[in-house]
């Protein structure tokens, strides 16, 4: 891939959080990595989304350098890092401030697997990843963020390919996919389905997750080798 | 009716749904029939809104076979297949994930009928067709969908032509109506009954469906010989 | 005034309902009176809003006899006919199904005055007015709300001067003021007031009404002869 | 700073409170003030903003004479000036009933710090003053607004340039900024944050809040001689 189309591609996708209203004022970050190159382009911090342009984006190897750009990266540049290194399937990360998945997120609860329409895109509840300690918050908060993501998917063996999307507590989502667009797509659709959990809750306090075969058969309508759905 | 009509038809509501922001991204899909033909027309799968055309639809005999089209046609398919099987009076079925009649879908609740917005489209509650068994997943997930609609209405003595709606558990709703058209408005108010059926009870939890007398009034007003309302 | 102006006037306010997203489809209606000549304009009967036209509003006496049009009269015309014998001061009157004031009158209940928004507007608790019983309904349904709503504000002493909104039980809203543009003011209004009321009891269940003093501060500061708000 | 200058910044922050949908009708008001002259420029009363111009504003100095300006003030000058006098460091003030804020004022309830939303711009609670007195409501209701909100935060011991937010029991929201732009992007964060702050409590009635390292962390990112986030 081209850095070029890299920015573009990314630029896109940071474009979408905003079009998809899941970001106030310049709230939220996107980026996208080249594998073979082992580079990646991230919004600069605080920069308003008018204001973007793929030029604009700072690219980022994956020691943690800038490899270009004047701007300075997203303040969340180190989570995206340590997402990159651990989940090494992964193409593109996206963070938002969304209300309902940080509603979640504030109330340090996993979204539990209601009905199809979160079984279609997620296996399993959200996971909701633990608060950091004092110390860890001190040594390296935007590390530190990525790293007890990554362990929270460890101990509970998620696999980050069928659960592309995580809270962290008191803070917000964190979403990924196979590139920028696709991580996109999934902080849109994790909104919709933290909104929708939320709503059935309200309808029934006790309502209980969606029975595990109809979970699985959406999951596996839409993912994997006998994905039936779409034009394939 | 001619079959480009048809698509014509099918096509608008379709992206009715889409105008009413009952759906996002590919989700959803509406369709329509040709009672005169047995074939109907439906949206292909996982197609964007956005590139859908008349002639993109997908066309369906009754026995289930693809008459004309390239494309896959929607996952749903089966289910709208089933419905036209059953409710022989109906000319058009459409599926959403629209988010607060998913809540109750989810909370595998029927939506009480409690006042004259519901009455005036819905003859009582909307019912809330059973989880589907593993059994039935596996063999024929979409068709036993359809199946266990039908059985909730023949097992509950209702009108599917009074009753244009159901929910199923922990999926979404599935409305239907004379033609595609009207099935994509019913998908519209049974989204409004939902959330006022949600907000009703957050004012108060032990809300009593409207009396009897006022639903039979309302729904009489519309429907029927003795109907008073519109232009007739 | 000139019945023209009367129609423009009225098809303003038909339209101002549908702009600010208080009415799905054909749903609401608002009416205006020339007090000289004794006849309201009222919107037809099951049209969509982006069909009205201020030519397409039907002319009715204080007797309900048609005046001229010839289209069917909304099918609520006998509610807007009893406001309009009883509260000899009100000019127009709007009627919705707004989701949030339609979700307190399908709950039954009165929206208490719970802060100066609803103060500056109205003064005090929205009342919601009882159901009908089945005799009522059956006689004269669209009447007898009217003649409900008027008893309501009787019974309990209210000046619909100062009270410009009630709720009808497991129904709706409706509003009225000195002309339809007023009225349809105070839906919107009436509407924001619901919503917050409804937001407030999430917030603290418990919530107590404004202090009186600081209801009727509000209040005077916009209404009678010691009003401050506004250019005047 | 020229007097024209500060119109027209004053004016835009009007806008900016109608573009993003905090104020219905005439509500709501901005204003900002010229330290070296001692003069503020606020909204008239009961203009709607699509009729506002930056000369339609009022000028008004800080012994709350008109300076300049043939309209009435904003009904809520006195709550401004009295901020003006009191919190000497700030250059702009806002007021809506912007719903969600309002909802928390309508509950008497301060908005806890959930997460770092909130803490990324105010620093704890966001705190809810409380209701005047019936003597201080007759005497000078707006000024005496004010002069509790001043109250609030002496006796709390809190810090206004850390947390330019107040809640007025039974009323709505004021903010305010180092400058007339500032202010208005609180109250957009603060509507934000009272909504995710509801949401988190409907997801866990019981939801604590962030941990006091994890809010200094996010509010010291962005504020203070230490911050890192954005381009500085």
């Amino acid at each position: 891939m081209q850095l070029a189309d890299l920015r573009a591609a990314v630029y896109e996708a940071n474009m979408e959080l905003s079009r998809r209203r899941l970001v106030t004022y310049t709230w939220g970050n996107a980026s996208g990595i080249d594998r073979a190159s082992g580079i990646f382009a991230i919004k600069p911090s605080g920069v308003a989304y008018e204001d973007l342009s793929p030029e604009s984006l700072v690219l980022i190897d994956l020691d943690g350098r800038v490899v270009e750009g004047t701007l300075n990266p997203s303040s969340d540049t180190k989570t995206h890092l340590e997402l990159y290194r651990a989940f090494t399937d992964i193409g593109g990360v996206v963070h938002t401030h969304s209300p309902y998945a940080t509603a979640w997120a504030q109330a340090a609860e996993d979204i539990p697997c209601l009905g199809t329409t979160h079984a279609d895109t997620f296996r399993g509840a959200i996971p909701c990843a633990r608060d950091l300690t004092p110390a860890e918050l001190a040594e390296d908060y935007e590390g530190n963020t990525g790293r007890v993501i990554v362990e929270t998917f460890r101990e509970r063996s998620l696999d980050p390919r069928h659960l592309p999307a995580v809270l962290c507590a008191h803070h917000g989502p964190f979403t990924w996919g196979c590139d920028a667009a696709q991580a996109a797509v999934h902080a849109v659709i994790l909104e919709e389905v933290a909104r929708m959990a939320l709503l059935t809750r309200q309808v029934n306090p006790a309502a209980s997750p969606a029975p595990q075969a109809l979970q699985d058969t959406h999951f596996l309508r839409k993912h994997g080798p006998h994905a039936t759905y779409g034009q394939r």
